[in-house]
């Protein structure tokens, strides 16, 4: 089987790899020479062009793209969409949100599936879990494709029609944050706590058997052994935020109750507050002198 | 009527102003000379030792403790006790547990009144709320001083038995921190978003006729006029946390759900986090390296 | 001054009536003849259509609406929008979404002035308050009416330009959701607690001094006094929500944490769970058989 | 080795077994002679009595108490200590309070190691995640069973000093709860959602390769495949609850925020709600009505 690639960044040259190695031919295309030239030394066929990447396929062309969500994907789409039909496959594998997938799949004349990738860089070796919406048809030809970048047959599903892959995309990265703030809480009671322990030692013995070991607790492990029990010079301040608000604005949207997710969102806005902290706190802070009397604790 | 008043911090001074002001008879005593004197100087007669104000009653006393919670409280009590008998009345008017209260009931011989007193030092004009535990006749021999250090007879109520005015004064302060928390939310949201605005004029518009008008939101009002619209530097770190404290533990108890209780008292926690920050934040942080290899933020 | 309302429903009625007692002149018109009518026998002139009311006001007209949030504003505004020019004033008294105002300031002629208004129904006769957005010479216009309408001068205030009344209202609302929410959770606890309270002493103690006092408190103690101190028959289901949603919608873009008014949102969604329950806590059941062989409860 | 094991409910005779399947000798004791013949059948020496268990076993007494957490435990401890001295070792393997394995450690002669034991009856063939507080020497003297009952080398270690073992354990429930909620807001809000979705399907796919991948999400999936994708009559009421209270009593005397973990608490409260409903909604019902005239839904 033939496939193109379009977006030769950190995940796309491990979707060229892995399908690489399931024997499959790469077509491969970005803006960037030198990634093109990455993905050559690879194995891959380069491409100097979105148009030169289609002519090199053949009929029913299968194409990926994993270029950064937004504005990057429908420029991507103008170019091609002229130049493919209603036999052709699109795979969208980056994190776009749903709606957007939902409109691209209606205006581009190929089959477009809306691919949630979860896994990250980490997962080059392993293999990705591959949420997928949009036709059967186009679904199942692509197996053998999925099959490789995924970790295998059953890591991947077509999750429904257009638009259903990034959205259970879009809720799992909700479920991440709260997963990984919850463990936050629970390290930092140990942290603060009554015991001088070695938390890398509590997540080994955690992800031996116990209830609460997963993969995110073996990052936590490694993190441990690589920055020291106290996570060192680690800054608090955590990044991003995309996902997790799509999915705290879907919920509000189906008015559905999504406290623990939406604590560990705050939590994220929370890190990033101005230099002068969090403007609710210091109001409570001068209330307390306004009915108590309490002295207010003051910036220096 | 004739009352004394063992204790003449902030609290103890008002409690005899008001009690004078009523035209009642106040013997006044504290381990400071000088807050006796204070005391002596607005019209109450001065005593030299606990012993010595007990001496100073008649028979029937009636004896308002407005001592610091906790242990200066059964000191108090430990040198009270001998001198007092069920015929007397001792009211505490601090801030103890539900649970102390009780037991002092049980082991003083006298009548016992744990009364919460809600209104703070910005209350000694308009007068206290005052939430009252104990026997019913104790309560209503003392109704003639309760109307004068309350705002007037519906500033006052009798709860319940031993330890039911406490119990409500707690629960009243974990209210507090959340409707204090609250009204930070909304001033954030307002300080932090998309127009610049006078916050001290939307309180001051909230407070004529809007439903969220209260107290307390008068207090913001002039927090914003005397600190500024972005409360100068008044600092993001919100001391004190006992009663909340006390409110969640008994809510755990009962099983009844406070998450906006709860998270109040979190974000004094919080505002109270060590110099490295949150340690949850931060293992967040690290975790987002770990699968995604997004880049660390750390300290400089 | 002469005004005209457009829109006399409940609230529409209470504006005609204050601006009518103000000692000025109003000129009224609805859809319902029967609530033109209502508003005639008040003493406004009574119009036929939107076109009437226009002509029956002299140059430099003034006009409040007080219709239904959403299409029903811009229906209204087709209408009025080739009747009026730059020197009228329209006023949207509605709870609309301040994107939707400043849309609308854009397409109108006239001067466009958004009012966030606060009190209810429940503020017929103290006045509300109106938090105003739009042109400084329009809002200068206008303060005679907003005196009669608002509980005085103190009761309005121009918050900034276009949209600024209806955000400082949408967040009004979500501190409204939290404060209920806490209210909720303090008298919860004392419900459920360890003593038999009467919660409307309560409330009316609280309401008498204590730091936590308010006009919220005040329909607490209201709402005990009408339906007893176990609440009789008021079901657990919260309607309504939107202006909540639009707070925490808001938040999210700002990214300023709001966890309290979220929480409150949440348990308004959580009380309209379907039949069979919240979902996530039906899987928690589930897994606690899934690792520890806790027995299931189900549904008889 | 010879190992005392006391108490063979389901997680005693797990210990048993994996302990004699490592060829090593039990002596095993139960208040239930069943009990007692079950593990005999495995292979284990029957003992009548405590007394009797204790002299069966040679110099340097190695016991294992696998008893119901409370009361049990004491009794137990009540019996046993008169019969053993500083050479010999015993170990509690349930649920205690770190709190009272303190005290245990001081009051017992022999030493004396709490072991958190992960895994559930789920475990039996895995082997425990097994976390110990204690004496060095004891726990190097118990490596051999440690080895047996736990996933192997890896699967326990020694966190610290008495207590610290229940500790870690306590806290690790706390995440536990947490986790699971999470894991049922992101399904919940997917089943509410927008798409027609299979949970198993979504839960295997994740389970292949996605960052959230983990044990309790293994258990979802097993969940939606035996239960069906909508939880058939699985009852929205979560049973349990002492450790995930004990974690949030911990945090809140270390002053440490755990909103996350303390919402999964209280989602279990709230499941368990009278049936009137919770008091706090109802309020918040009624206040609409107090100042909006929404109509109040009540109870038919």
């Amino acid at each position: 089987m033939q496939l193109g690639v379009i977006g030769l960044g950190r995940m796309g040259q491990i979707v060229v790899n892995r399908v690489l190695d399931a024997g499959h031919d790469v077509v491969a295309f970005d803006l960037s020479a030198e990634a093109v030239a990455t993905a050559a030394d690879a194995g891959a066929e380069p491409a100097e062009s979105v148009e030169d990447l289609v002519e090199r396929l053949g009929d029913g062309k299968r194409i990926w793209l994993m270029v950064p969500a937004g504005d990057a994907v429908d420029a991507t789409l103008d170019e091609l969409n002229p130049l493919v039909g209603e036999k052709d496959v699109v795979v969208d594998g980056g994190n776009s949100h749903f709606e957007e997938s939902t409109r691209r799949a209606e205006s581009v004349d190929a089959a477009y599936l809306d691919c949630g990738t979860s896994g990250g860089p980490a997962g080059a070796e392993l293999g990705f879990s591959l949420m997928v919406g949009g036709p059967q048809w186009a679904y199942d030809e692509m197996t053998p494709v999925f099959d490789a970048v995924a970790t295998g047959p059953n890591g991947h599903d077509r999750m429904g029609p257009a638009g259903s892959g990034h959205y259970v995309k879009m809720v799992h990265n909700g479920v991440e944050y709260a997963l990984m703030q919850t463990y936050g809480e629970g390290f930092e009671l140990l942290a603060e706590g009554r015991y001088d322990l070695d938390l890398e030692a509590v997540a080994r013995t955690w992800n031996n058997g116990a209830v609460i070991r997963s993969w995110l607790l073996e990052l936590c492990e490694e993190a441990f052994r690589e920055e020291g029990t106290d996570l060192g010079d680690v800054a608090d301040h955590v990044a991003g935020g995309s996902t997790g608000t799509w999915t705290v604005q879907e919920a509000l949207e189906q008015e559905v109750p999504v406290p623990l997710i939406y604590q560990a969102l705050s939590e994220r806005f929370g890190s990033r507050a101005p230099e002068s902290g969090r403007f609710s706190r210091r109001l409570a802070n001068r209330l307390r002198y306004g009915f108590g009397r309490h002295e207010v604790a003051r910036e220096e």
